[in-house]
């Protein structure tokens, strides 16, 4: 095979099928032994040792450490090798972003976070990235075509083939911006990686969270909006044309309140961030709870569910039952999901996630009462232990993944 | 390699990985020539004509007839060799069943179908079943040691690694009942798979439907229950204890009716045959219509989905009044599902899809006014058009697919 020639190409670096098999393997795996590779792949014993010749030979693939010993001699085990290129990921938020460089095995080798707001537009948003990463770089000192990837994580819908964002509310300017084109001419060896920001956390909880011993799973984050990123087989699951979990909008309640989709009674209009806090405005107003009046006078009448959430853990029985109640019916309309989709776990985040232990109990007991026996007797229920990273991490092991391609 | 005495071992035959690729990639293309498979697989053509060789050489493929030809001489296109073996496909309902011996072409070679009652357990069935495909053996002069598997849809949750019906709720008597051990003596060589009916349905249609162009769509059966076969990615999605699909049980109404399985306002406690023939039989009663109160006569009081079809079609205000109501929640609640899995086509199936062109079009208005423009945009909402085949089809799909496995 003439494979290290074509190994020189630009990324995605092509590999042939068994060259790609070996590299997914590394990936999902970590470092492995020759001999755990073959027991995975089903190839025999000498081709593995010709294919990881090749990846050896192409500066891909190294030999490290010693392995865990079964008795034996301690077998050398293989990683990739961590100065082959390098990675820039991106975790984008309504209000800021966290932006990290690491190297061919995920470890971040410096990161950095910068306040935002998206709706700024993507030109001087990617301006900055592009700064930060530029200076990164210099002090890592590593050279920009040793970039081989960005993976960015955005808040809005994505055409994930083609790297841009689609028809976005929230990011108004980002639509079709042509973010790939942005980085080409600094970063020319870079492939540009670009997914919905649940999409990126589900991704992260699959690589180093509760994720990576499950199957199918999903993602919940729940913040101003309410969206669900789904693992299927051990791989993300964007749907026919990339809109899949989008749960924000299913009819919760058919006499619910307008939603600014268009339609009545969208989840996301009843117990996401807003909902909640508009809620307990109105507690305030009303004279019903004397905590939420207090937080409401704090913040000059700007109430957000984190307040709420303080007011919960003063022991206010109002905000308190608007915390309960938005859990419940979040789970109302997740049992649905679950008696569709079968999830083995199911994690909660985003930045309404924490608002009191009694919002994850609602939301469990909401999912178990309107889900069937069958389908919940061996589904977990969480929140995410990684919650903040998760995008992070995400994103850097999706772009990981993009970087060599298989061979059609 | 020493694969073709490997071949020689029982079933599900062992294959190493690059012959297990080509076998996958003629079930799923149907017969193609060596340029086409090396195209496909992406192994070179010399690799190919490797494993073509050794593959023809256990009696698994054959060369047959001539391909298109693009331009030049016409290649001569691989296939299954017919007669390497036999399977059994069964499509089982609650009343009745469907039985074919078909080759390894998946061509249908004869079929039965038998009145049952499948509450009287599963030995009586089983042993018709067995009686009913020597009889057809015999009468084909194959013998029981050339079948390879059996492919059986059962109307119930099924465990899919275990081979085994899962406390199903209309098959009493069938639980975990060892379907397996029962076909082991007459058929020393077959492999038993056993999955329930809309999955089976669902893959039919990815066989030999409308499904064969979409990589991600729903089949929704609609009869005494209301069940959903998903795809995912080209291939059959269980969940993570096998009973995904499971719609009818998704909550469409909180104020709506008691369900059997004892939660409230479940689709299926409001939408599906029962549903539908308890509402009209009400409206008979009540003298609301004449129609229905002839039909109600006419059948002794035993109304089903059916005569309310019927009526319908008569003009029947009343009727028309029923079906399109329970269409259009059927889409309500399909509407959740479209957000959440964004397939490209739903395929209405089953005993109830066929009492009128308004239930399809108000399962249709449903499903669109409640879900978001982004996930509709390009999803095709049609019935089965294979529908009463599509079990039997997929079964014998199913059942081929499994005949060789991936050696690890």
């Amino acid at each position: 095979m003439d494979s290290v020639r074509e190994l020189i190409s630009p990324p995605p670096f092509l590999l042939q099928p068994p060259q790609a098999k070996i590299v997914a393997c590394l990936r999902r795996q970590g470092p492995l032994s020759r001999t755990d590779i073959a027991d995975i792949t089903g190839y025999s014993r000498s081709t593995i040792t010709t294919l990881v010749n090749e990846l050896t030979d192409a500066g891909i693939l190294e030999e490290m450490g010693d392995g865990e010993s079964s008795g034996g001699r301690r077998p050398r085990v293989v990683s990739f090798r961590s100065d082959f290129g390098y990675i820039v990921a991106v975790d984008m938020g309504a209000t800021g972003f966290d932006l990290a460089v690491a190297d061919f095995n995920a470890v971040l080798l410096e990161r950095v976070s910068m306040p935002i707001d998206v709706r700024d537009g993507a030109a001087p948003i990617l301006g900055m990235l592009h700064r930060l990463t530029l200076e990164i770089l210099e002090r890592q000192a590593i050279s920009p075509e040793k970039i081989y990837a960005f993976g960015i994580g955005v808040p809005g819908p994505v055409d994930f083939a083609a790297g841009i964002l689609n028809a976005p509310p929230i990011m108004p300017g980002w639509d079709a911006y042509p973010i790939r084109a942005f980085f080409r001419s600094t970063f020319p060896n870079a492939i540009v990686i670009v997914d919905n920001d649940v999409n990126m956390m589900a991704q992260g909880e699959l690589a180093a969270g509760a994720g990576r011993k499950h199957e199918n799973f999903l993602f919940v984050k729940i913040g101003t909006g309410i969206g669900c990123g789904i693992v299927a087989r051990g791989e993300i699951y964007r749907g026919s044309t990339g809109s899949a979990g989008d749960v924000g909008h299913i009819c919760a309640d058919r006499n619910g309140p307008m939603c600014h989709c268009g339609n009545v009674g969208c989840l996301e209009a009843i117990a996401a961030g807003p909902a909640i806090a508009h809620r307990a405005s109105e507690a305030a107003l009303a004279g019903r709870s004397a905590i939420l009046k207090k937080y409401y006078e704090q913040c000059g009448g700007q109430m957000t569910a984190v307040e709420v959430g303080r007011a919960a853990a003063e022991g206010d029985k109002v905000a308190n039952e608007i915390v309960r109640d938005s859990g419940y019916i979040i789970g109302e309309v997740l049992a649905g999901q679950v008696n569709f989709f079968n999830p083995s776990l199911i994690l909660i985040g985003g930045g309404v996630s924490n608002i009191g232990l009694m919002f994850l109990s609602s939301i469990r007991s909401g999912i178990l009462t309107h889900s069937l026996p069958l389908s919940t007797r061996h589904l977990r229920i969480d929140t995410s232990a990684i919650a903040q990273d998760a995008g992070l991490i995400g994103a850097a092991a999706l772009a990981l993944t993009n970087v060599f391609s298989e061979e059609r």
